[in-house]
């Protein structure tokens, strides 16, 4: 077993040192140097990686993140709410979001309207453009096609994005394929209701979208899941893996605890109960903002790959 | 402002006498007092009542409470994820959930086909049995038509449960229309997506039923929301009250907090920023685990809607 | 194993009844009608019952509560911290706090001489007041002797109060015995201090006291804690039922979770590690706010209790 | 306003660059690098810096990280519980803490001698050196005098070591004071009783100790508080600092949430109702587990200190 080790700064300390010296710090560091490792190793093992995230993260600057792991090629299946699709889109097409306060006063942004995420301020007007360039996408796509599985529909509008930094764009580069199990729960999904009304035979086919998620790897392959908060993002990932024999290695990063029974407080461990996550994977459970905690633990992955030639 | 007063036990209180001391007793048993009064007060200025809860709530013993609640008028759209439908269809067909351990071994529960849920074991057999089931009710589904909204094949499905604990048979019975934005992040989908293998034409129209749940009300039309936990089953119910003006009371009742961003933690205050909740209206959010609160508060709600006459 | 019951409201409902329907609910809820069972059980075994809280609640209307709990035997040693005792000494000396809210302005609250603790406010001029009567009763102990342990100190200003919602009131009534091991942080710490500059020979002896919590039980008795919230005073108690063999019922009672290693978070289990609590022991964890937690299992405790006639 | 910048990571990235990027990224990361800024200021101010942290920090491998701390002059005062200046003791004596899991099973802990804090473990031995060590401490310190206020003994004790990673050690080379207002709270409050048992004059005088800290700082002096989670440690520190007109700047650290009215969860907004923090005073507070956040923030400031040459 090893012992707890008096952690000191040294001058210049990178990320990759800092997460080192928390394999023998204690509490929760502990369990963020293990996921790093864990994700290490999945990729070392070419397990498919499923990385999962809430829309709020997407909202935050994650999402360039997002798009550089994507290209980094450290994700090869993305699950994700349709929150972060839409704000995907907005960022791509010039909108900006601001760094605002927890406690401001909702009725003042409400009158002028600003719309709050935490403290991020999201424009009405961001919403108001969002619904123009969705729109002239919905028809183009409408040209191809009448019937869209859902990540069909993503890898398409994906290829219309021209952002670097944009996870859409990144992924349908990189053949990497975004599900998104609740594509209706928004402003996309109001203004696919409204592209319907007018065209009686546009359909967003589900069942099919399922059937890709599912045959997006299979028993044989190693598995890995990386679910950054809960929500459907995270069951949607981990019941795939399920329903091809459990996965190999998983990093559970939330804010969220295990006492109420929720998804987005389930640990690793649960998840063995299911075969979610086979029983003798390498996991890690990180309670923590993923804001703070991914990058480090991702940081440290990528340095870590970058230096044994692993990367890309 | 109220003075803070001593709590005391008298011999036989009932909840809604322990409900009422909450007022003036001190942190969050003053949110959940104040929880209760909005219920009663969406009911008696007849709003459009949005029930919203996650699975992990089905699993649990509040699946009868939720029924009842139905029956007794008291929610008229209801929003839940996919394993609420699927646990409450298991019951309704003879399933049995156990109460187990939180620190219960994973790997020894996994090798008896045993799954957790916090502290709530559902055996593999379960799942089995619902597939039969389900797999029966799709035929019949199928026969009558090829293209289904989710809300109106659940009240289908409910009409085919004889259960009076039953969440899908009282909605259907009550004309109360269950929303699922995800209805393929489960087992359920699972099915769906087998059955459309072998009946390509059937096909779950999830954008109609973004039409269904923003119809299900009108700006005139006074709205409340009673959140439970977060996920898109909250997100769903209050984007479509938004996008009929905002809801004029809302309840969120969660144990997750406001500093990370996420919609499970996110404020009935926040709500007002976005127009999810009008600025001026009553709201209450309570921190807890909703197992211990939920009761609390709506039975109190129902003890004073009944004493005044108003229930049903 | 217990069947998952669907809970159901029946009209008139004690609260009784709803814990004890608690039990077959899940999460959280089934860990409080736990609670409920152990403290009846530490009751019947005649136990010396630990009650320990922190000084939040006794601002709260839970004061009390706790009073009429000492009142009825069911709490044989106190463990606080220093706060607890100002705010009952204050409240029994006339004090009005007032329920306010969370989110106040607090420059505007200070410029107004609030004091906030949660949405609870506490007038500067309580404070004043406090001081006031601290000093003539300061006066008087010193009269009598020169040298004070803690919780002779305490229980002597209890005899001076006549309020039987007091917890230092009723505890000096009922031999109970009062630890504060921390006495000087708070309004009280600097009032003793200022009374030791006139008083050169004034001590307060804690070495002494330690002895006395040490000294309050045995290896031979059965003991029981009751822990609400965190802090000194929780591991207080624990400390002393550890050298005095172990505690034989154990329930927290708190909003931390164990994944950070503090003492507010540690679980009833962590407690067996230590010998806190015996291996063998009746325990019970329950996470939520205890000011509609610890009601809840207590009232459902004390109506067992008397119905069994073994209440005082 | 700031916008939101999308995080993109680069090779061999610093914790100070990755600090910087947390500006722009959302939620609790936004708060993270506000508490650098925070501490950078309170230093540049030449602020008195009111160091506080609870013992499970100690137990963690931040201890030494505590000691550098003090060492380079950017903590002038420290606050804490009794269990961190047990276990900084322990180290600085050759005691070995190891690193563990969370979910062991304490029974089988319990029958091996080992104590679990979370996932460290701390064996019984270290426990019996450390009666043997302090008990020979006690004896040289009786030996000087018969009344010792607490921080004058824990400065004597600190003389005794010889180990730079220690905190008592640091603190006493650099005149650093350090309180601890519940000195009797844990094994050296037992050995503590158990010398004066022996030694019926030997007193620790814990009101003297108040005046200690009243006097370690004044009104006209700038005041800066960093407090590592909740308990004693930190409300005393700010007592102080409200007696002595307030604090200039203030950062918190905890994974305690404002909603239960807890001192753990009591944000520097509270604060400032309390005038413990001045309302003008630049103040930050960051949810989670500090020995994540801890590290990050502060070597963040440490390195923009070095650079500026403001180190020592």
């Amino acid at each position: 077993m090893a012992h707890v080790k008096d952690f000191k700064w040294k001058k210049g300390m990178s990320v990759k040192d800092l997460v080192s010296s928390y394999r023998d710090l204690g509490y929760q560091s502990v369990e963020l140097k293990k996921a790093a490792d864990v994700i290490v190793k999945m990729k070392k093992d070419n397990a498919k990686i499923f990385l999962t995230f809430t829309s709020n993260m997407v909202t935050s600057g994650l999402r360039g993140f997002f798009a550089q792991i994507i290209e980094n090629k450290l994700a090869n299946v993305i699950v994700t709410t349709v929150g972060g699709i839409e704000e995907d889109i907005m960022k791509a097409t010039g909108e900006k979001f601001n760094i605002g306060r927890f406690d401001s006063d909702d009725v003042e942004l409400h009158e002028k309207g600003v719309n709050r995420v935490g403290n991020i301020f999201v424009n009405n007007e961001s919403y108001m453009h969002f619904e123009d360039k969705l729109t002239k996408m919905l028809d183009k796509l409408y040209e191809k096609k009448k019937t869209w599985a859902v990540s069909e529909m993503l890898k398409e509008i994906g290829l219309m994005l021209n952002d670097n930094s944009s996870i859409l764009y990144q992924a349908a580069k990189n053949n990497v394929p975004i599900f998104c199990p609740a594509i209706t729960d928004g402003a996309f999904g109001f203004h696919l209701y409204l592209f319907q009304q007018k065209h009686k035979d546009f359909i967003i086919d589900v069942v099919k979208d399922f059937g890709n998620i599912l045959l997006s790897t299979n028993h044989d392959e190693k598995k890995g899941v990386i679910a950054l908060g809960g929500s459907i993002s995270k069951h949607h990932a981990i019941l795939s893996t399920l329903l091809n024999g459990g996965a190999n290695y998983a990093v559970y990063m939330t804010t969220a605890h295990k006492t109420d029974g929720s998804m987005s407080g389930a640990t690793t461990e649960e998840a063995k109960s299911w075969g979610k996550v086979k029983d003798e994977s390498d996991v890690a459970t990180v309670i923590g903002d993923v804001t703070i905690t991914f990058p480090l633990a991702m940081i440290s992955a990528l340095e870590q790959l970058d230096e044994e030639g692993l990367l890309r």
